[in-house]
């Protein structure tokens, strides 16, 4: 190592760092050194590489014993660019000394400036400003930063001084301190730091220098660094450089200033510099917030309506000058950057320049327009834009000053995004009743099971005291695109008598509760996981242009097919609408709750034999063929993928009392009875149970009908109106081979009957979702009896990793925080675990049968993550809700892009290891 | 095919072939080949091969084209041998048509017997008999049997025919009716075959042949032989031979006589000859049951008290030459023999020899004896005993005089085996308080939960209303070597009664309903599933010195060492009697739920704060360490692996309103409190839920409490004591590495402590279980935190094939009965799926820590099937339930001894195929 280059030297035009090196020199390093390569004034100085920091704490928090002649060499190479001497008392370089990691990390020491000032060299400050002020207050500046970054000393102890100071003078203002009152209180700082540490203010720059280079090391082990890292899947091995630059000052006078822009406008994506600036400041006024920014942009005044003048109008020169430095970085970068400058003295420096972060709406202007510019190609615009972020642009949106004014009454899980304002309903009849007299309605439940579903359909919105972001109320909710708030713990329901209660949050000592009873009005916001009290204005999203132009690239560019998981014809339109390519998954479970089905439903279940059981069915046979027909309709020329009959039995029948009654009524059978079949039918972990195909085994009768209703509605369809369908009929749950054989068998007797009664010849296909471990183990076996495989990957993560997702909301935040977990799996797939399993399938069915076709329909299949590895194993679709379609639109062909790349990589790697072994 | 050998010819000393040719010749065939060779008196005949009934099936039911000619030449032998001519009427060749499978096969078609016989062909029999009478017997007897075989008409219409000629001629007994009177008879037969099937009984003793092998083959397609071969695992392809064999007559004469034997007591294992025969018989009529048959042996007669004279006193020269050919047999055959034989007219004929079937204790005796004569190894004697049927020799057993006269009430499973009798208590306290007061208890519940376990522990015996054979009920049963019937669904329970009640089995249409209400006496066999009314008798078990001496053979045979699952020292001192060799799984759950305990345990459960939590645990400390303590002594010198707690907390709090109210009282707390938690804690997937490493995760003081109390107690034994302890703890379902790596951290920083507390240091072993398909994926992660795993395979079935234990009870009956499944896979591995999990950590475990110690503790631990496969993937030890110790320990060494015989068979195979290629 200590033969290694450690230290980078940038300045006057040459630098020995560059953008590709972010991992050795940090972000804020490596564009220092690029800046200055490519002609941007950048303040001269050197980058102690991220290396240096490793062997730091390998060394037991020492320099390496090579580091001090490097640093004091490319000192010097800044002293000869700069004209000045560290140290000299006639005509000092002073430097500021900055963290720098691989990625920007909150926690860590930031910065400390005017390094290099004791009681000789703040001479020479005077010299070089004619400032006795100016100079002063950098230097008790630097010994409060000092103080504060390296002794420990906090700031208020400083802050305090400099009040009594003004107490003592009688000013309020810091800028009526004069140069002789700095001098006092540089002494005063310097004795309250001799007090708190024993020890003297280093006047020995060298000696400032080393102390603040190993505070910057010291940061990086800062427990608040610690678990933004952990939080994030940062490596603690990548460590931090620091940057050691020469100072220049925004705050010398009337000809400096400070500022910070973006190329373009982080919010909207419209292409111009957005910017504020202060003039005769340092960089930390502006943070601070004392006095107010003006605009760099005139048209940025007029905008934001400040009578403040613009830099624009202000400096037209300096303007012009940051203008060309902005086109030169965004050509140069070939993307919008985000930039820090000072000016000193009339001259521009560039302080920082980075990526600009910046809205959803904005990535994707930003994206389309530079494309059209001709700055980054397609693939490059489709990489540019998180597909995760399109969630923003999709659903309607809380106006921002509206929220501001508004009363929180709490967070709970970001369950489904979009805000809804509605009046509070705490039963789904309830909420039912309401809607179709037109109101709008937020539907409040301590939970939701399939018994909710009409009034989630009918709410605008879902509100739930338990379950996490995968709980029934969650996925239901994303299904049908309704935002909803999970897991809102500190909301106590009391739900027979219609209220709820959370302690006040702005008087949480009083014990004050606001209570919210039936019809009272509240909004909460999906996205964010709050809930607000009253009507909060949203905003309605809108499809610019832009976004249509993005998404026809996205799907120019994407292998795989993406589908959706719709099981009403409604849902089928919006899917359609936002571009679904077919069903990948048809629930026929929730076409049951209706209140014309259940009853025939509970019929069948509470059936003494199988001929009751095929009266009930019969009445259900015609209202299913219904509803094929109109999904079919709705998804035209697409494939529809119907998974039969999914949860147990159980899940159809009233688990309460007065429940339990209502049906023994309605069908004329005792309540003893009604109780006995719930008492039979009870499962201790259902989600093990008698579901899917076990039912069919159990009771061929059901998925009988089902097969027959989806063939009758295709054959119908396809001889009166004509078009092309070929029905999916999926069968759950499937764990052995077995299973599927007796089942498609059964299935298939039920096509062929259907095709002799109508005389229509259609193509049908038997598959299986692979939702069981052991599915996947045997998917060799299996696919034998299959056309197709759907993964069903939130089954499969409940059983691979043996967590219930209805239960385990706490628990997987409790494995977030302790760093057990690095995210939700039920959010994003467990690609080692649960992936190793899908690998395995798609690898064994295909063996079997290669033209098996492949799929997902799992909540993983709105996950960009997840999408990317249902790339790597060549899945054939996607399908995930409607409101996630455009997000695995484009999160497949990033996917494909990044696939193609790591090929392309690999192919020239090995092409350069057959070389190398034809050199040999 | 046609040019393959087909019919194999027998007689005069020589055979076409022989016994290695089973599956070629069926069993009978193959031994009746094998017979012949070795000098025993065969009637000679041959054998049509099971690949002519294959391609019977193949070729539409016809005969292959060459059968013919081959089986005339084969008669033709027979002929010669026998010196009667087929067809002959002066001197005609009879034979008797017999299946012959691979495997003795119920429900196939058994025999016909005097094929040949017509019109003319008896006249040449009563020539050869000189007796016209047992002619037009023979006649009519082979009339019958065709006529049912081969044209399906039931024996009550030749029956009835038999009746009427009765009644006319005013005789009661067959015997009583003359020549001409059969005569008639015949007549009156082939007129009812005529009316029946509208055609002629063939005379074409050809005819009669070919009609009877084809009728052969169809039986093996009978419904009853297809359903038994689906139970079996016999696979339809086999088909079926069939025997044609010269006919010799026991009821020619008072020379004559038929017998069955075994060559030693199927019962005792006692070496001498066992059995029955008839004098002047055909073996039907032994098994009619008409006549009482006489014993073979004097000494038999005098066992069995029989006025009947025996045949050694008979037929003293026939009874020598029995014995001789006995002895012959078994050293030749080296095993126990069951014969059919026939005597005519003063010669001794063999019909057929085979294995005989022997019970559990007659298997053990015989192969430890025959050992001793020298006739087989150890080895072989080893794979002689079936293991599971030890069990039989561990448990009482009902006295079958008395299960014979006393009343069943219901037939449940058999879950866990054994007899016991008592009075029934309808719950776990009221069985406890009357078990304390001396009485025997039978517990009877709906199901169990932990709850139940003091109840089960001082209960005789436990019978449930559900519940499969791994329900709670059923593995705690076993664990604890309590007899147990579970799924009693036929039992009516009205548990608030303190009754239940079985509709009377004995009259079913009367409506009569037997109640059995508290304190009253029942019997359960938990071997066969049945519940008596009453007191009745059961027998001890004995370990015999031959028991004792075959499983020290096993032990040296064995390599994997067989641990137990054991929670109390008094289920470790049952183990260590049986020859447990340490304790795979401790189990601290079930600590947890003695009155002194529960109490500090809900304690914890209902603490607002983690003080109050370990206050709780303060108590529950000292209690643990003696329960370790009494372990670790009992286990003196062997390993104790110890899980930490495992089952979700809201197992300890009560969930009935009732329950709840106490609890309140006794923890001085508000009911509603009891009931916010008990709602909180509540799961709707408990199995998949926050149990196991995952409470201690987010809880981790209950863990350390359990650690502590493991090494304080195991530091004072060493201490006090002196003998060595090398702790193992267990962390159970750990699906991440990262969850062991917290988890481990802990442990070791507890254990470290108490060492250096105690200044006694002993070495501890921290593990995991591999439960979850996630950990054995990641096994060789997790093998990176662990020095050991213990599949648990109950829970690793459960979640890779997603099947609830609890519930699954009815629905793998329907499975299996449909052949979805052929075996419950929580009894037996489920080898391809969840076995290839087992491997798959096996493989990647071992790769990443060489000296990963493998073990299993599920319940498959206990089954030969599962451990033949542990051997196969080499874990280091099984561990079951101390019952189950003494089947582990032969089925681990028969598993040694069949891979070894695999292993040297590859190995020959491998050296055969270099050898050949060197040939090359």
């Amino acid at each position: 190592m200590s033969e290694k280059k450690m230290v980078f030297f940038f300045g006057g035009g040459v630098a020995e760092g560059n953008v590709q090196m972010r991992d050795l020199l940090g972000g804020k390093g490596a564009n220092l050194a690029e800046m200055t390569r490519i002609g941007v004034a950048v303040p001269s100085g050197f980058t102690i590489c991220t290396e240096v920091c490793n062997e730091f704490f390998a060394n037991d928090c020492h320099f390496p014993p090579n580091l001090t002649w490097r640093v004091k060499a490319a000192l010097g190479q800044v002293e000869e660019v700069m004209g000045r001497r560290f140290g000299d008392p006639d005509n000092p370089l002073l430097v500021s000394v900055r963290s720098g990691a691989r990625f920007s990390m909150p926690g860590m020491m930031d910065t400390v400036l005017n390094l290099g000032l004791n009681d000789q060299t703040v001479q020479g400050l005077i010299l070089q400003s004619g400032n006795p002020r100016f100079a002063y207050d950098c230097y008790r500046r630097f010994v409060q930063m000092f103080g504060n970054v390296v002794l420990g000393i906090e700031h208020h102890h400083f802050e305090d001084l400099i009040e009594k100071a003004k107490h003592r003078l009688e000013k309020t203002e810091d800028s009526a301190l004069a140069a002789e009152d700095w001098v006092a209180l540089v002494e005063a700082f310097k004795a309250r730091i001799r007090q708190k540490t024993g020890k003297e203010f280093p006047e020995d720059p060298w000696e400032q220098l080393w102390a603040v280079v190993g505070a910057v090391f010291n940061s990086w082990y800062k427990p608040s660094a610690v678990t933004y890292r952990r939080l994030n899947g940062i490596s603690d091995r990548w460590g931090t450089a620091v940057n050691v630059q020469a100072m220049v000052f925004g705050n010398m006078g009337e000809d400096c200033a400070t500022g910070v822009a973006f190329t373009r406008d982080p919010s909207t994506g419209e292409n111009g510099i957005f910017g504020e600036y202060l003039s005769n400041a340092q960089g930390e006024d502006v943070v601070a917030g004392l006095r107010t920014p003006c605009q760099i942009t005139l048209k940025g005044r007029q905008k934001s309506l400040s009578t403040l003048p613009s830099m624009e109008e202000t400096f037209p020169k300096l303007y012009r000058d940051l203008v060309d430095t902005c086109h030169l970085l965004e050509r140069h970068y070939r993307d919008m950057q985000d930039l820090e400058f000072t000016i000193q003295n009339g001259k521009l420096w560039l302080l920082q320049t980075r990526t600009g972060k910046r809205s959803a709406q904005a990535a994707l202007t930003c994206a389309v327009s530079m494309v059209q510019e001709g700055l980054i190609t397609r693939e490059e615009a489709l990489l540019r834009v998180d597909a995760l972020s399109l969630d923003q642009l999709l659903h309607p949106t809380l106006d921002p000053v509206a929220r501001e004014k508004s009363k929180r009454l709490a967070v709970g899980l970001p369950a489904s995004p979009g805000a809804a304002t509605g009046q509070v309903a705490f039963d789904a009849d309830e909420a039912e009743r309401l809607a179709t007299q037109g109101l709008s309605v937020i539907l409040f439940r301590e939970e939701t099971s399939p018994e909710d579903i009409h009034g989630m359909h009918a709410a605008k919105g879902i509100v739930t005291v338990r379950g996490g972001m995968t709980s029934h109320a969650a996925v239901v909710a994303r299904g049908m695109g309704r935002p909803c708030v999970s897991g809102c713990g500190s909301i106590k329901p009391d739900m027979a008598a219609g209220l709820f209660s959370v302690e006040d949050p702005d008087h949480p000592v009083s014990g004050n509760r606001i209570v919210v009873k039936r019809g009272d009005w509240i909004t909460i916001d999906g996205s964010t996981g709050e809930v607000l009290l009253g009507q909060v204005a949203t905003r309605r999203a809108e499809m610019t242009g832009d976004f249509a132009t993005f998404m026809a690239w996205a799907d120019e560019t994407r292998r795989m097919r993406v589908r959706t998981n719709a099981d009403t014809p409604g849902d089928a339109r919006i899917a359609r609408a936002f571009g679904a390519e077919g069903i990948g998954l048809c629930r026929t479970e929730h076409m049951f709750f209706d209140q014309d089905r259940i009853t025939p439903m509970r019929e069948m279940i509470l059936a003494m034999d199988e001929t009751g059981r095929r009266r009930a069915l019969d009445k259900l046979l015609p209202m299913q063929r219904i509803d094929f027909e109109g999904i079919f309709r709705e998804m035209k020329g697409f494939p529809v993928t119907i998974r039969l009959l999914d949860p147990p039995l159980h899940e159809f029948i009233p688990h309460d009392l007065k429940g339990q009654a209502d049906v023994a009524e309605v069908l004329g059978v005792s309540v003893e009875e009604v109780r006995r079949r719930v008492a039979e039918l009870a499962e201790v972990n259902p989600m093990l149970g008698r579901r899917g195909c076990r039912l069919a085994i159990t009771n061929p009768e059901i998925y009988e009908m089902q097969v027959r209703a989806v063939m009758e509605s295709a054959c119908h369809l396809v001889k009166e109106e004509g078009f092309a369908i070929i029905p999916e009929i999926m069968i759950p749950l499937v764990g052995y081979r077995t299973e599927l054989a007796l089942l498609r068998k059964q299935c298939v007797t039920v096509c062929e009957a259907v095709i002799a009664e109508t005389g229509v010849t259609i193509p049908y296909w038997v598959g299986t979702m692979i939702e069981l471990p052991r599915a996947a183990l045997r998917a060799g076996q299996i696919a034998q009896e299959a056309d197709f495989f759907s993964f069903g990957t939130n089954d499969l993560t409940q059983t691979t990793l043996g967590v219930s997702r209805d239960d385990a909301g706490e628990l997987l935040k409790i494995y977030v925080e302790k760093g057990v977990l690095t995210r939700d799996p039920f959010v994003s797939l467990d690609q080692t675990g649960v992936g190793q399993l899908v690998e395995m399938a798609v690898k064994s069915g295909r063996a079997a049968k290669p033209g098996l076709k492949l799929g997902i329909c799992g909540e993983h299949g709105g996950d960009p993550a997840s999408i990317a590895f249902f790339e790597q194993v060549k899945l054939d679709y996607i399908s995930c809700s409607p409101y996630r379609v455009p997000i695995a639109r484009l999160a497949a062909a990033q996917a494909a892009l990044l696939s193609a790349a790591a090929r392309a990589k690999k192919k020239a790697k090995h092409a350069g290891k057959t070389k190398q072994r034809k050199g040999d």
